[in-house]
């Protein structure tokens, strides 16, 4: 049964297995105590801060291990504002980080400070510009992914670490999607991961802070982990940690290479097999794994159940697929259509024949769902009117767009449709569809309800 | 090689371990996630959030699981704080709570909160009364341990929660040290505990939130746990905690009882068998399985390598032993002797011969480091002067006690000797020595360096 989500959590790698019993027996003490297996647990605690660091290209002393990436990011944005307060408040951030690292800015904002998002590109990438123009004298801290974690889009991080350089700004980068597949290049700052992203298990974050960054730690104070991460040791987890991230790193370079052709085959055969689809991200600086593609007119939740039932597990970010029924900030950010999304994120191993069989599915599973909605399947109808006025309100993506693409062949070419919609997701989905399908799009007002969306038939 | 610092942490249970074990194969998945994995570790974690539930005696969604005991407390302070932000400003702690309660106390007083600390008697039992003093309408929350990790004796929990209940103040309870032995009875509001002191996995905490209770979580947004705990679940932690607690319950009564007569022998033995010996704590209102006390002349250090030596491992409050050379803070709330202070901490299944072997081993450690530090063996001098001021700086404990008793010969019955001592521990121990060797503390006065105590020879 092909799991194809290992961007969210990959399954424990064996070594990491091995590592984790094997310290469960002999690392479940308090490194900080005196006796046997207190020495036991920090000789193992100081093996695996070495393993880690070396795979990270740090220092020993400059890596902590935290309770996951969520509060390695956390604890690592907190503590270097807070060590930066008297240079000023500004924290910059591109607009397709993670969601721990927007939370972590949101509470920023909340508490007086500023916080500017850097726009991306269609294809998910931030530019090194975009950066130079955030950073000014009163900022903070800069934040950068190594890697998209939705698209799979890898970021300019050595030349946005050099321009943070020169502006004597530090740069955190959120390695929690690339860590395992390679360190990251360039002069960053701070760098945080998370374990079970490249087959460690839960319960292991990194956060590395530079030499010479100033930190300062937030929070009850706890004087483990250098002061910066409060707890007990989770030391079997570390240990497994450390373990699988370098097993995992000895493998890379080949699986990288092998994975990127099935991804690359992925990418090419959905754009064929799947009519109206958007395959989204950038095709050559991307990682190895992951893939990310858009069916227009069908409905995200509903497809991640069809390709479940036909055996495979791969994730979405339609706003369908979340409990606040809202689309992937990334999706929006980079303009493209959020309906019907799929992430494909290949664990390592993962065949050719696994990929072969989820691809002789998708286009199936996308077709009946298709059919089920209604699909328009072609621009039969003749026009009716110069103009058209759609009453989409209370429908839910895709539903909206349907209806726009049932609606644009009754009025003539140059014609408007307007569909008014009080689901949030038209705002991001109709544009992408416009631009898909060769109309334009001509722009929103606002209603007593949701909003008119217009779209001018160009063909 | 018999383990004794169960406190700190316990050895795994062996259904922990197998817990584990299969919740690595069948639980690392992202429980959010809709497809069959994701469902199957969805189902993982609601058996050990009810499993969890029924052994502390609260609904499933009160409880959230956290990365360690010591995030349970950040957090659930932190929240409850921040939801009576409109009652007050006041903490109510007692003066033994866990480190983590502290620290998170010192944090609200940083940022303008006020704090007032509950003062315990020399068993380390806080008194209701104390409490009910302590209450006033600006209160927002009050702490209680269930039981002190230092030296075993059992909180009033009942009548404090009582008491704030009457106040319609929220307890909160820190009950790392008692969950694993039996639920806290009495209607706290707020409970914390930790799995690893129980023979969990390290890694999983518990935060619970009684329904009603105002509770606004600190920090970024995260909405997993209820918004109560970001990051990844540590999900086959939370399994192999869940199960073990449920294990450890089924045996606790009868371990319970058999660890109590351990450890009354130990009390028993140790006043009789070591000269100049504090055994302290309540002997009746005690955890099971721990007892403490302190050694006379003995350096706390030495005593810990002595006994690690002979195959013993145990903790210690002393100065000595601690990274910051302070003594325990719970030793000084409660007015004990600090110096050659030992934890013994039972692990379930520790047999008498094991603790008899330690209370063969103990006396004569005690004696031989008595030896090599000369301490006086009686008061053999004769007085040569009515008052005598020795200057003990630079010197550490237990030095500055060791001259006060070789010196408390030189003055006649009546007169005083005065130790002048920049160690902080003396401030502590030397009104300690008075109380177990029948003299009178007269009182400690300024010194350009450190400071003077002074001693009146009453026999």
């Amino acid at each position: 049964m092909p799991y194809f989500d290992s961007a969210s959590a990959a399954p424990l790698h064996p070594v990491a297995r091995q590592a984790l019993l094997a310290a469960l027996d002999e690392g479940w003490a308090d490194p900080a105590r005196l006796y046997r297996e207190g020495r036991r647990a920090r000789l193992l605690l100081d093996a695996a801060r070495e393993a880690a660091a070396e795979a990270v290209g740090c220092r020993a002393d400059e890596l902590v291990f935290t309770p996951s990436g969520t509060h390695a990011v956390h604890t690592g944005i907190a503590g270097a504002l807070a060590g930066r307060r008297r240079v000023g408040s500004r924290l910059v951030v591109s607009a397709v980080e993670h969601s721990s690292v927007l939370h972590a800015a949101e509470v920023h904002a909340a508490s007086g400070g500023t916080v500017t998002e850097v726009a991306v590109d269609r294809l998910g990438a931030v530019s090194p510009d975009g950066y130079a123009a955030a950073l000014d004298p009163a900022t903070a801290v800069a934040c950068l992914q190594s890697a998209n974690h939705e698209v799979g889009t890898v970021q300019p991080v050595a030349e946005v670490a050099g321009l943070c350089g020169d502006a004597g700004v530090p740069l955190l980068v959120d390695a929690a999607q690339s860590l395992g597949w390679g360190p990251v290049e360039g002069a960053w700052s701070l760098l945080t991961a998370s374990a079970h992203k490249w087959g460690g298990p839960p319960g292991v974050g990194l956060l590395v802070v530079r030499k010479g960054v100033r930190f300062a730690p937030q929070g009850p104070a706890d004087e483990r982990e250098s002061g910066r991460s409060p707890g007990f040791a989770n030391l079997p987890a570390i240990v497994a940690a450390a373990a699988s991230l370098r097993a995992v790193r000895a493998e890379a370079d080949a699986e990288a290479a092998r994975l990127r052709v099935l991804v690359d085959r992925i990418r090419r055969r959905v754009a064929r097999l799947v009519p109206d689809v958007e395959v989204v991200g950038d095709a050559e600086r991307r990682l190895p794994h992951l893939v990310t593609f858009s069916c227009l007119y069908a409905d995200g939740e509903t497809l991640l159940h069809e390709l479940d039932r036909a055996g495979y597990s791969v994730s979405s970010g339609s706003s369908c697929t979340s409990s606040t029924l809202t689309a992937s900030h990334v999706l929006k950010a980079m303009g493209v259509l959020s309906e019907g999304n799929v992430r494909v994120s290949l664990p390592a191993g993962t065949t050719a024949e696994e990929v072969n069989g989820f691809l002789e599915v998708l286009p199936r599973a996308v077709a009946e769902i298709r059919a089920r909605l209604g699909v328009p399947q072609a621009q039969e109808s003749v026009p009716v009117a110069e103009s058209v006025e759609l009453d989409a309100l209370g429908l839910r993506c895709p539903q909206p767009v349907i209806e726009l693409a049932r609606a644009i062949g009754t009025v003539p070419v140059g014609g408007t449709v307007t569909v008014v919609s009080d689901d949030e997701v038209a705002r991001l989905d109709i544009p992408a569809w416009c631009s898909m399908r060769g109309h334009a799009y001509v722009g929103e007002s606002a209603r007593p309800v949701g909003a008119a969306y217009t779209v001018r038939r160009l063909r």
